[in-house]
């Protein structure tokens, strides 16, 4: 008898998730319940006998209830929504995980391309050359700048900022960090500057938001705290639309004061005629940081191996543990 | 008695590769005979008490053999022309010093920048965000990559080479490197794999050409070459467009099997209608690589501190020196 | 009204583990009773109120059923043992925290000493020169090897095992790992190549032995597996005595062929007439690898920190949460 | 006609520096006269056909002029001593390399290895177990103290200084350099405060001695210098002799104040009855930091590699090359 294993997904998809060589361990190892393939299944029948959920279907306390045998739920959209009873969850001793740290490389990797893009002008002076309007040698080059030695600021040091102050290291940044849930001795010792968030601003001339969104974090970026940036400074916010009003962050970037590199939007898509949409100091990119094949098949994979850890009485140790006291502060819409 | 020293910067011009500090430490050590402010003086005149020649004015045997105190020449334009006779300059135990090293740190960072764009396609999505069809999410990733773990060649194992490497550390790519001017040990002692060329390209599915332009490796990359590629290889061009075949280039750029980040060009401007300007898997960028305001600025720092360690009795450690062996191969076009 | 922090950290001592910064803040934001001063005192009077207990005492169902108040049990000592219901204060909700961390910075850094000095022969050669038998130059080097480069296996790759990979970076060993409780993928991830017990022990010539004790790790290291070791590999112990066959590894060592660095010793203090003590091909060490003045202090600044986060609705940071699966499961003796 | 090599490594031993690969791709390559084997050769017969010299034979202006084909001079001892007319040869444009880089690794691991003996009491510890008197857990460790983040200096930043800053990149220690020879900006760039030789003692509780001996280092730390130490700083010595004042350091180690660890002394073998030889708060050593089999198998390889770059018009990459401005500076005497 092997253990039985319900597949959720959505709104994730499962084989964008799994390759075929994690779908066939899945298979090999347990008593698959795929409710993408069988949308009419009933999860409520399949729960009492279920080791594992994979995904993030409604469970409410009746249905955690039933799941007498339930040792696992595995988020795999990277959000935790309302439609779990998380405390049912942790008292049955029922090990939630999210998938998140699976974005974590595409991440940073795309931060990094979108700071280091910002400093020198690439995507502008690409425009601009096909336009035929290119400028040769240091005549583009006056307002560019170098990530080595800068002034570098993140907001929010969780698996994304992390990931990403690992990508800095060789550029042996100044690097200040702003995380109101983290003691400033853990932001030393990843070799950031513990910092408030209106000390980051001011002295960073690169700036990465990663905040996630609860309540506190809502608007965080707004007229007042824009205004702290530096003349020139560099934003990169690939984090969550809610901590930015963007409006005061258009009014910011038509002056031609700051650069930034948007990801998120308030509204996606972004209107046609959104003004963001014609700024030269802007990177315009359409929520792309994290969603690459690499990253949806590492999700799979790191299913698989905590899967089978917890199986043999081990803890999970790919998948992030949700925290209790975290589980419901998330304000983050889901991704659709 | 203040030494005399030459500036002669041009092409470079001094207040570009000196900030006022260096330019004032320069003055307030040295008896500076300075040929950009008086382009009518007379180098032949001031050469014979010179302690140093800072540029790359003309030197020939006669006037080598009238400097009789000189110790160093200090090129600030970066590249040797055979305008010196250099032979006679290392017989004389003249320090021939460039400022290549300065460049490095701009290249590297842009080199990485270019490749991070095409391998998530930040410029390309930018501009379809401009003309309103950008795709949200996974539509727009389909071909998008990791650096991390990804195979990765470098071309060329110089300055920008290593600097470019030590970037990518983070990355924990699997690197190949092919220079023939190096044993395998040395690039092995990088954290590099050293490999032919063909197997370098044949392997990567990241390739940055650092190569400079000798006889030997003029058209090093060709239809044969570049046809060794792995489909959606990205390719960096950051060095010297006479390393490439760009009919070649053009050809496999417009199949769309090669992606192709290009900073160099055979003729620069590019002509207006270079099919190049149109293609979508191209980044145009316009020689602007290492031509940065602090690559310029750390020039002067670097002669100033070079200058002080030769006046002293030590070796100078800042500036390259120029070897030789390799004074007379690079067949480098001036950077007007 | 402050919170109630039950104090009762031995066998440890306050003052070892909290600077008077560390005990000012304790006292500053909690009502601290103090089970170290007043010996006396009922502990089960105090924990109906109590907000966290810093320390081991005993915790039975009873005394966790009546803490209606804990959040907490920051366990101070390093090992988990049978006197807490561990189920029931995860039931509650209830953290428990290890401060296993504390150590391994000490003891990463112990355990690199003893490789290089067993790899350079210093304590053995500073031995002899104080019976005036030095010998100078490569004399005394036949046997001394580079850690660059090196075959290194390790053995566990908890906090221990990690930080020590992390301090060898820079040698940019060949480093496999064995650790039954990891997916491979962790390990890979750390720049290390999972491997069996057998094949780390036989291609590795310097091993480090982290494991810590289960029924499964009980003698992991006996006569077979010591066997495999390569002539001249170097054993680092420094975990666990409970994990090797002292009789299998004296006899191993009598011969000559391995080199030993010895931290535990299944009987403490190791017998006056043991014949360990006269091997000149071991390092003797008393049990000192993880308890230094640093050590213990950082243990007070984590309790802190983490205190203070579980007050604002946070998760704690810096100690190591117990994991359900495993608290059960070590057979660690205490450290008296 | 193969170019002709002569060989003549005294007082180096020609098989401790040459494998038996390197030495077969040496006579593959080269008409090798070996003046090890045939010690009654006549170096002046062979000079005028020699391509190359291995080692560092008498060669006076003479024996210089008559050696039209050299193209290079390979020093395997690792010093520069009056008895080549370097001049001559920089004129004739003959390179002068050192083989000083194949220690760096072997010193730079070992002086690693007594700086973390020293600041744990391992050495000492062992002693003490020998002698029945080891003290168990904290007991020992009341001096005990951590690299991690410590304050440590070096004093010369060659190889030696720079290859220890790179093992000590992990412990992210705060890093004061002195040295004479180098511009701040150069130790500013790997990571190190540069410092005067005052501050550099007085804020460091680790110091790692690998000046080189010129008339201005003889002596430097003396009764003043060393006074400047922290109490309970741990100085490692091991470089040379001449730079320490060896009667000022017995002084300041016989109270106790300071840990050392000594490789080098002024007199080898230090007497019998040297009162450092009973010292417990000193590491001794016989000279035996650089002096291993991998460093000197590293020589023949560096040679070997380096001869085929210069025989193929390329500059040398492995070997360090002479600097025509301190080639007569040092003051080391000869490793016999």
């Amino acid at each position: 008898m092997k253990p039985t294993v319900i597949l959720a997904p959505a709104p994730q998809r499962r084989d964008r998730i799994f390759t075929s060589e994690a779908l066939a361990a899945l298979h090999d190892r347990y008593d698959v319940v795929d409710l993408e393939e069988r949308p009419d299944a009933d999860l409520g029948e399949h729960l009492p006998r279920a080791f594992a959920v994979i995904g993030q279907p409604d469970l409410g306390t009746a249905a955690l209830e039933s799941a007498r045998e339930l040792r696992v739920i595995a988020n795999v959209e990277g959000n935790f929504f309302p439609n779990v009873d998380y405390a049912t969850a942790f008292r049955h001793g029922v090990r939630v995980l999210s998938c998140g740290p699976a974005y974590a490389g595409a991440v940073s990797e795309y931060a990094l391309a979108l700071a280091l893009d910002l400093a020198r002008g690439i995507s502008r002076e690409d425009r601009a050359a096909r336009r035929g309007e290119e400028r040769y040698f240091g005549a583009g080059n006056d307002d560019a700048v170098l990530l080595s030695r800068a002034n570098i600021g993140i907001l929010g040091f969780g698996n994304l900022g992390r990931a990403t102050a690992e990508l800095l290291a060789p550029f042996r940044p100044r690097l200040r960090v702003y995380d109101p849930w983290l003691p400033a001795s853990v932001v030393a010792a990843s070799g950031g500057e513990p910092s408030s968030l209106d000390e980051t601003l001011r002295q960073s001339d690169i700036v990465f938001v990663f905040a996630t969104v609860t309540s506190e974090s809502t608007h965080m970026l707004d007229r007042r705290t824009l205004g702290l940036l530096p003349d020139r400074a560099r934003l990169i916010l690939v984090s969550r639309a809610a901590v930015v009003d963007y409006d005061a962050l258009l009014a910011e970037l038509s002056t031609g004061r700051l650069y930034a590199a948007v990801d998120v939007w308030p509204e996606e898509p972004l209107p046609a005629g959104s003004p963001f949409r014609t700024l030269d100091n802007v990177i315009l990119s359409a929520h792309r940081a994290g969603g690459i094949p690499q990253a949806y098949a590492l999700i799979g994979d790191m299913v698989v191996d905590d899967l089978a850890l917890i199986e043999q009485g081990l803890p999970p140790v790919r998948m992030q543990q949700a925290s209790p006291e975290l589980v419901g502060r998330y304000r983050n819409r889901p991704v659709t």
